[in-house]
């Protein structure tokens, strides 16, 4: 690939953004070993686009980057900028890459981070280049954000801790999971988990049905159940109204609530996201020196591949009918 | 110890009971298996008081309770009886215990168990031993319940990744843990994972200082910081009013809540917690066929003892002074 | 899909064999809640197919395999069978299930498993079908077998660990991982671990290009260094022997072995195998019920799909060549 | 305590020494934060003894130990030195100390780590305080040395995944674990994780009592089997001589091995090693403050105690016999 190679990138800057994932660390790590790797200078820019504005880099080098694999959250640390939403925000952060001599750049965040990256290089024809790294894994072009599959097992491992509890003393739990307006994680980690019943925004369950589903789960024998909740369920009550729905029309259970939050977030990556972090910050750099521009880097069909991050962007991340089918199955 | 036998005692009952804790399992394998070990029968009372009464009881023999020493819960399952309370219930219970044949009762649970026991024990002279089952460490008598080690390694573990995401966004973050009216959880838990403030019942730290600690600790160049909150923490606040409060009084910093819950309670038990479930099992056995009735069973100074049940219920689990202050220390 | 119904199919049988691996258990949870689900009768056969010929078997519903979803191993558990191998042993397995009125059989196991089947399955015209059960991910026909992400996971962890040790005291570890012929856990679990090189069998490093590496990487400022050698490593020296012949010719190296051994059989499935073993349960049986036999359910493209066994068993299942590229990258 | 502060003591150094242990970095973490507290400067050294020879150290405020109390390993390496066992070689290291207005020493390690520094102390009256790191807790003076409960989990971690395919398979495991020539992690974490027999240096059970217990476990209907051993075990065979005679002797029992090796050593420090460390740092700084030294700092009935150093490596420490019997009766 070295005869495709863009002689006019001679430093690649890289940057976290949004809310933080477990393999963030391991794309920054990717990126500035695949640069090291050709020859390219990179520099690792702190808190996003706010630090972009505000000049606050550093230079790394293969060294730079020891360590960090298995550790959660991103060592160039993340933050919203609206600052960076304006002309003279970004117009700051152009001239301090142009001062620091930066030719190009690679993103690791969400939609937002996206379309961040997407009017800057529109303003300024600056390159840029997307990895998804979001535990929500709502972003088209990928079967995989960075950090959904480590999430997953996050919230599956907390749900064994509650069934223990709840097998114990015969109790209904509401379990909340993130996932902002899709319902992945509470798809997956609910049929993980072997959930009683799941909701997730795309599907009104209703709340009748959940009630019939219960009373029929308490008479088939089992004697204690996990309803998964994804935080952005259209039932049109949040987790602790359910708990109060149920507390009043079926007696025979004991509800808890318990709401996951931040941890989901956070811990060391599973294998699968270490090993697609790498793969990504190698795709996204040598994309660049292809000189390719305007892409996110994603996992399709176990292969890289690359999405114009407009459509990343407006395109819709489906879940998986299949698998809806599979945890009504499950829960005969 | 043969020539100590009660010769009297030819089948042991076993129950858990109250909030469920990590070891109860290998608890209650001890307790069948030393059963075993001295040939003395032994029965499974599920459901705690409320199966003694409706004679939901088991044979259980040394295999029995193969594979569950590493099982968080209790496969008798807990469970609270009003009718135990009454003397009615107790009445049935022991109607029950005699209809079984069986001698002598090991409970184990917390104080509210302990209670029961005593009661029972005193109408009907029914020999009667405790064990401490309960991760919130609140009984005197015994230096670690069963249970409080492993809640707090699933503590700081679920602490070390809201920290990843805390350090990752230079945020404040309120974490409540369990403990009653303890903060033996919180304190512990707290040191263990590094936090900048820990709030107990046992001391009443005051809003005012609170602040004045993280502006401290944000001028000393700390980027994020963790407070660790015990539930039933005296400040007057719960955590969601903390949250807000902060919120008003310190707009440097960006605050999140997360609610442990039921999570702390779950989970496969330490090392720890099964060799102490394991060494209580057999000395509440063995003590019962020493003739003893009506002692807890400790652990002090690395040694099993036995404290009288009723001092286990009125005296106090006293906080630990010296780690209060090499929290202090420590958050330098 | 209830047009589709074979209306032969009255009952179905399910087994493990071979080497046991993560996610077996939640598999067959899926066959069995599957079974329920459409009203088909469903038994379990103890210890594969010698338990087939013993006639070990136990009738199975959806309450049977509560509180599976998340243990390793198999309650089924597994065996070899050298009668099984015999036209005899199979004559007497096919009586056994014909007492038992089994129409079909589903095989959770590896390619050993499936030779099994599709012999029996070509004697008897005996319905079967096949589910890609092994750490090894040596099965043509499907992207991932169950239970080779949590070998992932767990590999990673331990190599985590070892690199604690290994950084502290600058040492060279040569670590052997599981995979039989097949470089796959090495070569994702070496990314995964940032290992500074991975032997595989698809690739003859040779020895005079590993030292070559190992003294590069010293230069380059690295203080401690993991090797990661797959037990079938073609470099025509066990893991052992590659100690000694470092040790003699790179001085400035300590190095320690570790064989990981069999503890990457085993552990919770992480959620990745607990969702493919839904999936694959629930496609296994229906298939069957459609009609279909001889094939082995896999995951292609993240879809469920059918592989003829025969082509299961002869394909091969290839080493990702951009991750080998990847990994060189990494280790720059 | 301020009055009882020795005036002459301005700087104080930290070193790891020896195998690491989980823990080291939270010790060095609690001395470098209690220097910070008492206003006194603090220097870690880097690779222990050899370390101190070569003058390569580094200044440390409260800020250089941030994020590392959960870390494994220890952030100032360790080595062995030959060199320091000379008189020329401790000659050095002292005028490497003067040079940098080091005043006192705080030596994290085991029994060789404190046999250097007390050689040290008394060759140049120099103020030395040593903390036991290490997991074997062979250490007399302390109930608990530092990584020794996060190595009991780590073990019996593994050995739960083990047992996941030993019992799938009916299968005799022999584990080796490590303890140098104290049986304290086999015995342990032995009956944490339920081993049906523990071979420890301290007790020889004799070649023939094992074949006749995995008789009588064979007989009395397990079907598979735990057995583990500690690396120092006298029973004169190593672990694969173990097997190959068991292989000969007991043809029913199909004999697999597992060296657990260095990853024992490493890994995210448990709640109670955090704590521990802690406490341990404080009590080290603040006894050199009081004028104290040659004394290790250890756990004694959960207080804080010193033993002088001589004692703490001429000192044994012991088994526990309760324990033991504990582990018989589990194994009915």
């Amino acid at each position: 690939m070295s005869n495709l190679m863009n002689k006019n990138i001679k430093k690649i800057a890289v940057l976290t953004s949004g809310g933080d994932s477990p393999g963030m660390n391991a794309a920054i790590r990717s990126v500035v070993r695949t640069c090291a790797y050709h020859n390219i200078n990179c520099v690792g820019i702190y808190r996003g686009y706010q630090g972009m504005i505000e000049g606050d880099f550093k230079e790394m080098d293969a060294r730079s980057v020891k360590g960090i694999i298995n550790k959660g959250g991103t060592i160039l640390k993340s933050a919203r900028s609206n600052e960076f939403r304006t002309v003279e925000g970004r117009k700051k952060a152009y001239e301090k890459l142009k001062e620091a001599n930066v030719d190009a750049l690679v993103a690791v965040g969400g939609d937002g981070t996206f379309t961040g990256a997407m009017i800057f290089s529109s303003e300024y024809d600056f390159p840029v280049m997307g990895i998804p790294g979001t535990i929500d894994n709502d972003i088209f072009g990928t079967s995989h954000t960075l950090g959904y599959d480590t999430a997953l097992n996050t919230v599956v491992d907390v749900i064994d801790k509650i069934r223990d509890t709840a097998s114990s003393h015969n109790r209904l739990f509401f379990i909340e999971v993130m996932g902002r307006d899709v319902g992945h994680i509470a798809l997956n980690a609910g049929v993980g988990a072997g959930a009683e019943e799941i909701l997730i925004p795309e599907e009104d369950l209703g709340l009748e049905r959940l009630l019939e589903s219960l009373r029929r789960s308490k008479r088939s024998g089992k004697s204690s159940s996990i309803v998964v909740v994804a935080e952005g369920d259209k039932i049109g009550k949040n987790v602790f109204e359910l708990k109060d729905y149920v507390d009043e029309n079926l007696a025979e259970y004991e509800v808890r609530v318990s709401v996951l939050g931040h941890m989901q977030r956070g811990g060391s990556p599973s294998c699968f996201d270490r090993v697609l972090a790498s793969r990504m910050g190698v795709k996204a750099v040598e994309s660049l020196l292809e000189g390719k521009s305007n892409y996110m880097v994603g996992l399709l069909n176990d292969k890289m591949a690359l999405t114009p991050l407009d459509q990343a962007i407006k395109g819709q991340s489906k879940i998986n009918l299949e698998l809806l089918r599979v945890s009504d199955i499950m829960t005969t």
